[in-house]
């Protein structure tokens, strides 16, 4: 699926990184390079905070990791510890720098720093509950709210303390990394909703959202946080503080979309998903076709499967302009048809005269969609028969991380045929709830709550 | 006096500044024009938030008034019932933008807003106690711990039980302006060091740290805030909350330097004070001379005065180069002495062949003045005798205002005579302390812990 | 293949776009995306000339598209009859943006602008021998010796003399554009090196460097700028001034690395041309595998191809991280692997256990090609087999255009066994130049000296 | 007087400089320090070309020159033997950094480099001469046009004959410094409008606009560029090639405003010649009065004239802000009255109830005039006596210089009773142009074609 900014659609939202130790490398570098490999979980700010024994210093700021942390600023970083990192996706409106992360605060308990991806649904309960003691909120984000909470609960220094407290009081999805003077902390929601995931490096551990962060420093992936699980680590190692079960509920959009197809979560290939998302797509209202074309770059696996599935082969239907990253915004000049031609092009010459077999990943208003089949169509395809590897999109997130509004979801008021004439294909098949729960294996723990409400 | 940035000298340490009331003017325009009259107060950052019934807004950076707020921002302030505003002049190392005022929090009285000009001495302590109870401080400053114990102290939304209460607790030097949702407050420690004033337009009141805030808007000096005194202003007027007796102690050095010559002090003039300060200091080792030559901008009014008292006319000697601002730093490449001629030059044809009074306001390091002296040797003068219409400059500001260490201070180890062989005069003296009390009328309640610590 | 900014390799020389006439359309709008679309011709600097009654106006600097062009500067341009405009690759070292093209003069013959793609081969000749009647050059740049070729060879106003004047001075490879007051000129070197194609959008013409800046603004492919040809646009419309025959000599590379795939150029589709060096490279020593992996992202059709004629699937075994465009340069700190690593990571589970026939473009200095096939066995490949959709690499480009030295490259001095061993590959082939050209159909006219220098 | 951009007033045109020889200088450091000096004869852009034995480098752009020639930027040009300089003040609209100089071109005759101040008023006549032998012009500018007629006019080599032909053609008003590989030349039109002026530094030598720069290194003065004259400098020293007689015409204003009062021109103190015109002015309708006020900077030295002649007391009655450089045009969103609150504010103690007499050096279009003196009555002024020490501005400068139109001119309609009348003041009075020229001693060659177009 191309993401089309104007549509205000889903917002990737955030991702951590923490590394502890400095053996033969340097945590300030090694995070650097981490967060690069999650900056498709955010790509509005991103900021990296480190310790050692002359206590925290930090830098944070708006733009890309590579754009930012210039070598000037990582040689003022340099020669920690510990470090902590993350990258921020804004919601439209909230771009200022004074949200970057990891939000880093004295307190009684010594320096603390936090970086946060996810969301607490009591929020304002507890936002609510703080005030009334006296707390002073800065900001409106649920980092500072947590690392309030912190700070509240915490009794006699007792950090493990304070952090197992704010695990219980705070509901919602999150994943959290926490650095304090001497420890790294790293905590999971009950629900897991959320990646998080542990890793060596030369002995020292590394803390991350996705795997794809340890491969890009070279540490080996030692296991996942569970859920519910707060780590804890030290010199003396890695120490598993608390696993508090709860009600597993992955969120089943990080396989589909959000995350690296290169990452493994929880067990789960990221790439392998989508090929058995692809697969199974297959078999709901097979059509004869010459080729599958997916929407690059996150439908492309999915097509992969189809095409294995049907025998039908894959073919590249679709250019996907390379500088259409993240200031394609402004180019638009308020005509969105515009924001998928800039980033999108027919290979003519491989489509013309083609029954073509489109797979993407959702649909979300239904407008990317119409116009992508159009250029196709336009291109010479002689059919177009659009297959979504996921069922209709039709409710917002319940954990408030993504922001697109129902009323604008085209899956919740309209039948698949209307959709079908909406976007003009010739024919449209989703992929229904149960093949996709079914291709994630034998756990039924996902969150699927953005196609059932459930 | 020429203020080389390199000295790591005296640093100018903020400009408050707050509107209440939007009767025929923007309180936001007023405060940017307000600000950038302050702007010699301090450099490194600006910021200014505004209030209605919508909430509150703000923009804060780092550069001048007139560079950061552009017509864009000062749009997106546009259009609300108050706002404050503050310049802050960071020490070296200190220039972050995250240490911009005013500091914006939400607390359980609402939004506040606090912009503050001056130091608390018991900081350490009150910022332990309150950690102690969880208070996390997201960085160093005055200001942020001003803001947290307005919250610790606020019982049941009384905010001017919790203004009344922080000024109890906090020493030191301040003067401050808080804006909540409906009200504006301006305080000022019992000592009454730094300088707060209050004046009106239209109808709408008006706070700021010096009175060419007031003149720039068009506004009426109306009265000065007391020492120890807590105002309130709401849509029903100014209220004085509170004088609360103590034993004053206004900063002698905003007459000599800080404060712009145009403004009024606690009813004194500046640049009479000055003149004064010359006119008495003409007293001390008078000589025969042909032309009195002030040290610009800062010393050309005590020239003026030791002019008007000697009957020696007075004349420019040295020319100030007016794009020296804030940046030469850099351009001195290590080398101090480049930074005097990067500022002045001798007006040679009007210096040669006479005997000169050179006046200067102050000798922090010596270094300055030595260059000045050599340069207009240079210039042909026959003599040069340096009179400074302050005592030796002894001690660092024990409200810890000014980050200039004892060690440096070269009056703090030599005598006037030893002064004036290292910097080549030909004689030297300084006003004795009693004439510069004695030139402040009859009020003796200055600080001058500068020059005798006491 | 992923182009290592650190290896110094191959530049993707620059892109042209022009056009006339405003009929439903802003040329200026046209013309900014046309750039984006040709974007990967250059990414250092971009500029847009525009023209109508009132004269001409230009803005142009560094950065992408998307970032120069703001609104407000769109705005500045709008409302023009004609327009042209340049994006362009700086070499290290030359990314001054003085250099940014088009370059815009005043003349006798009135304004002119000037936007060029290609090298003058005889350009210390002509630049000598201007300068010998007193041309002055601002830059080195062959675009300011070709615009003061047209003023020096230009009699009594006849512009098209003097185009076809200058064409049949200057040797080399180019394509150009030019601006006057009333006129576009295209033309293209009678070796036809690089691609110029025609298009029309509302009865508007355009002239851009390959298709895909057509497709984005929606206009139709017309035809190709011939070799040789002089082509004039005016109100009256389009007329060919002049073929100059001549050995053509059409850059395989374009099809191979520079052009994107869904560009048609010289009515040769790119992608089809990539999928065909893939068919024929699997009848070159084949072996039997798993799986076919392309580099991402210029050797994907290849492996496509490579896929279809070998019946072995291709799979998705390397991500590209879409946030490492241009300025992953800095982040490697000299280290190159990181070059690698910052682009590319290995999917683990769809690698593991597999033979993988692993399909590049094309093999520079071997450095990448060595960390590819490193990655893929650490993530678990059984055998690595590389295969390579061109000859070796051997020389660098006769027109000057890129600007590795020869001694850098490993195909040079190295056979196809030691180039293997190198790279740690368990085989290694190329495909021959005689398939390569095959593959290119009927004409035979393809410049193929960085293959064989002839 | 204080010159209001919004005005769209007089320019100070331009700066320029050029170091000879590297005896222990860095002729790039000198170069910069300079201009720096200058930095009151433009704002918009500055620029150091630097040549030795491996060619020029040069970097320009716009910004103040302590802003723009960083540490870094020095690095890049230090260690050369020759350098020269440029400041530029743009008129509004010509603010692009293209504009900026020195100009740097390739020639026949090797390199050459240009920086100019003034203006050639046959530029359309030479232009088009050129344009009609093929020479092409990137833009509008003066200097352009000179380094092209250097270029034109050279037969074998023989850069000095290029030079004194180059003088024969060129009409106007003009100081140049050209630089070579192996030279320096620095000229001045035959009417000497524009200053140009020598200096030693350890052996090497100066070429600059004012005295200023020339002390602010430490060089002595040696003598000015003579009118007419050509000067060329090289390794065996400064040789006078020629001065070519012409009626002289030197710029009045140049001492009245444009030059620094530091500088000496022509032999002639600036800081004196305002002196001077302060004591005639004192003159011409003397009046009873308390104190005499200058408005800063420009016309404190004429306050001070008048002051001594009048023998009533010169005393500061206005502050000017000094933050308020060149950004201010912004900030006053086209209310131009703010433009002088924001730079100006009456020392009201020091101006209540006191009879003023107001030096002003000049008045262009009045509005400033008045703002002030309504000021200074809102200030408690008992009466204000305007004067200005210099004839009715009528005029628009016949070299084009200065780019106000004369219909904005209130003295070319306007009597002065009107003006009077017009600014609110109790009286004025002009000093009349037959004592400026008195007040400049004996000869009676000075441009004064502002006042009288003679």
């Amino acid at each position: 699926m191309v993401l089309n900014l104007n549509d205000g659609g889903i917002n990737e939202e955030c991702g951590v990184i923490a590394i502890y130790g400095d053996n033969g490398v340097d945590p300030t570098s090694a995070a650097c390079y981490g967060l690069h490999a999650l900056q498709h979980r955010g790509q509005t700010s991103c900021g990296i905070a480190v310790s050692d024994d002359s206590g925290m210093r930090y830098r944070k700021g708006n733009g890309l990791v590579i754009d930012y942390f210039t070598p000037k600023i990582l040689e003022e970083l340099s020669g920690a510890r510990s470090a902590i990192g993350h990258v921020r996706q804004g919601r439209k409106g909230q771009e200022s720098s004074i949200l970057a992360q990891p939000i880093v605060v004295n307190s009684r308990i010594g320096s603390l720093a936090v970086s946060m991806n996810g969301s607490i649904t009591n929020r304002e309960e507890l936002m609510a509950d703080l005030k009334q003691s006296g707390t002073l909120f800065h900001t409106n984000t649920d980092a500072e709210l947590f690392i309030n909470m912190l700070s509240r609960t915490c009794i006699s220094g007792n950090m493990t303390g304070a952090v197992i407290s704010t695990l219980a009081f705070a509901k919602g999805s999150y994943s959290i990394v926490v650095m304090t003077d001497k420890e790294i902390y790293a905590l999971r929601d009950s629900s897991g909703n959320k990646p998080l995931t542990l890793g060596r490096l030369n002995g020292n551990w590394v803390v991350a959202s996705e795997t794809c962060a340890l491969d890009i420093i070279g540490a080996e992936h030692y296991r996942d946080v569970l859920p519910g699980e707060v780590v804890r680590i030290d010199d003396t190692g890695l120490h598993s503080e608390l696993v508090r079960g709860g009600e597993q509920n992955r969120c089943i959009y990080e396989y589909l979309y959000f995350s690296r197809p290169d990452s493994i979560i929880d067990g789960k290939s990221v790439y392998e998903s989508r090929v058995e998302f692809g697969r199974r797509l297959a078999k709901v209202l097979p059509v004869k076709a010459d080729m599958v074309v997916g929407v690059p770059d996150s439908a492309l696996a999915a097509a992969s499967g189809y095409a294995q599935a049907s025998g039908i082969p894959q073919g590249d239907g679709l250019y996907k302009n390379r500088y259409s990253g993240i200031s394609v915004s402004h180019a638009t000049h308020g005509k969105p048809e515009r924001g998928v031609r800039l980033k999108l092009n027919a290979i003519k010459d491989n489509v013309a005269g083609k029954k073509i077999i489109l797979v993407d990943d959702s649909i979300l208003k239904g407008t990317t969609s119409k116009w992508i089949v159009e250029m196709l169509r336009a291109a010479g395809a002689k059919e177009v028969h659009m297959r979504i590897s996921s069922p209709p999109f039709k409710y917002s997130c319940i954990y408030g991380l993504y922001s697109i509004s129902n009323s604008e979801l085209i899956g919740k008021e309209h039948s698949s045929d209307n959709i079908n004439a909406m976007i003009g294909s010739d024919t449209l098949a989703f992929l229904p709830l149960e093949d996709m729960i079914g291709a994630m294996g034998e756990e039924k723990d996902f969150c699927s709550c953005c196609f059932n409400r459930e």
